[in-house]
């Protein structure tokens, strides 16, 4: 089943130079696509940060687009790479676009691997390739649908589960991918924020107001107001609403995976429960105030 | 800032099984470790299931044990052994008692290590170990705090912040546990439970009420149902909710570790919503008719 809101999480370029080994960046992205996976995010895009913007950037991609990639695809798309030596320890995502075996679905996602005058032949991870009359483009991937005639290529978009992320680049300093509104609603995580109790009730109701939700992490070494500055700029204006996530954490710090997990949990939560917010106890009430002074705790 | 309501989690024995590396081991309990950290958790218990459970048990208290104790004591208190080889991917938990190097804090947990007719002396991780006058056991952890008199060991119940979980294995069988009711609520997350959204209302009331809440999860491979069926029972009567927690996941399973980690943020956030439960929209209108086709989808 898809998500009627569709949602997009950013995260800064740096997010992976918190832990030295290449086995530990690989678990952690691993953390992140299985976050995407079970909250069914179709967009997860890096933005850059640091001086290695770039290197670091390609690998965060790599290793999230081998995470979304069915097992079966992954050897023809995935030469060897030093990157990915550690690959094998990102969890499968049991996705419905990562079968099973030979699983009997309807909907499989393909490589074409031969194309020509005679037609192209695409490689759905099953026993033989299925062969098409037209002529597509070698190399791509492509989403097959079965019908009675067959395996055919259909759009994407027109699977009526949940297919996967999209992982992306996106090259632009922060506050221009802000500023460009790459969501409805645009929510940015900060300790600095709102509580997230505290806004539960706007939180539902834009939610439930707006088709595409863009979401926007910092990391547990520079949240995203001091990414920002570093940029010249400010968070004033560029968020619909700053939250923050975790007001009463335990720990000092929240690593950008274990912040993404949380937040579309309560996201999801939220999304779903049956709340008019206009019958919520207005803030300054018991519940509130009992913790209005720990905010920033 | 200490939690009002106490909090423990259990898991059966074999939250390590579905993942073959001791390096995957260790950072599975390094997630969970992290997330009783984050969200001031102060039971970990582990239940048996499975054939192994005693050796499984062992590993997953040693694991979490390690992960608890303060860096400058580990050295004292783990002496070399293999399933800690990889306790180096267990990420820091920053809990404030866990402070970084010597940083000015007022409590600090100690070890003593050495104890005689002239006092006891207590590594607390700072240049000088402590000297006291009295008789403590030697080898036994203690909470130490700064006083105009100098460091002092106290009650750790005492200490006004969050000081840590308790790692613990219940040998008993899970029925067993439940049915000794280890909360004033007690939580059973299940596939088959009631979506978490659609008992928000009851769930923070329930929350409010408790001053202490025990949650239960099972394992990918077999739910809280399935273990205590090869128990010969049920979960009928055993827990006050029985609950769903990503009733709309994109993921065909969700491990052990990621469904701590969610409830955990989820009843975080609900415990803080200024949220009078009798205004919620009853079931049945929109918001929940909506989604009620696909709970267990």
């Amino acid at each position: 089943m898809k998500r009627n809101c569709k949602l997009t999480v950013f995260f800064p370029s740096s997010i992976l130079s918190d832990v030295p080994s290449l086995a530990e960046k690989s678990f952690k992205i691993g953390q992140i696509a299985r976050a995407a996976s079970i909250f069914r995010v179709e967009g997860v895009t890096v933005y850059p940060d640091g001086p290695n913007w770039r290197r670091d950037a390609k690998l965060v991609y790599e290793l999230l687009s081998y995470a979304e990639t069915p097992q079966y695809l992954r050897k023809r798309l995935f030469p060897i790479s030093p990157w990915l030596r550690y690959a094998g320890l990102i969890p499968p995502l049991r996705t419905p676009h990562h079968p099973l075996g030979n699983e009997d679905v309807r909907y499989r996602e393909g490589l074409v691997i031969e194309s020509g005058a005679n037609g192209s032949v695409v490689d759905i991870g099953l026993k033989h390739p299925v062969r098409l009359g037209g002529r597509l483009p070698r190399n791509a991937r492509v989403t097959m649908c079965l019908t009675e005639a067959g395996w055919i290529p259909v759009r994407k978009e027109s699977v009526p589960m949940y297919w996967g992320y999209v992982p992306a680049i996106d090259e632009r300093p922060l506050h221009k991918i802000l500023a460009d509104r790459p969501g409805d609603l645009v929510i940015a995580t900060s300790r600095k924020g709102k509580p997230l109790h505290a806004v539960a009730g706007e939180l539902s109701d834009a939610l439930k107001r707006s088709g595409s939700v863009a979401i926007f992490f910092g990391s547990p070494k520079e949240g995203l107001h001091e990414i920002l500055h570093s940029e010249g700029k400010s968070l004033d204006g560029l968020a619909d609403m700053v939250v923050n996530i975790a007001p009463n954490q335990g720990s000092a710090t929240i690593r950008t995976e274990e912040a993404i997990t949380i937040t579309l949990a309560i996201m999801d939560f939220v999304e779903g429960i049956p709340l008019d917010p206009s019958l919520l106890v207005p803030s300054g009430e018991p519940t509130e105030s009992k913790r209005s002074n720990t905010r920033d705790g």
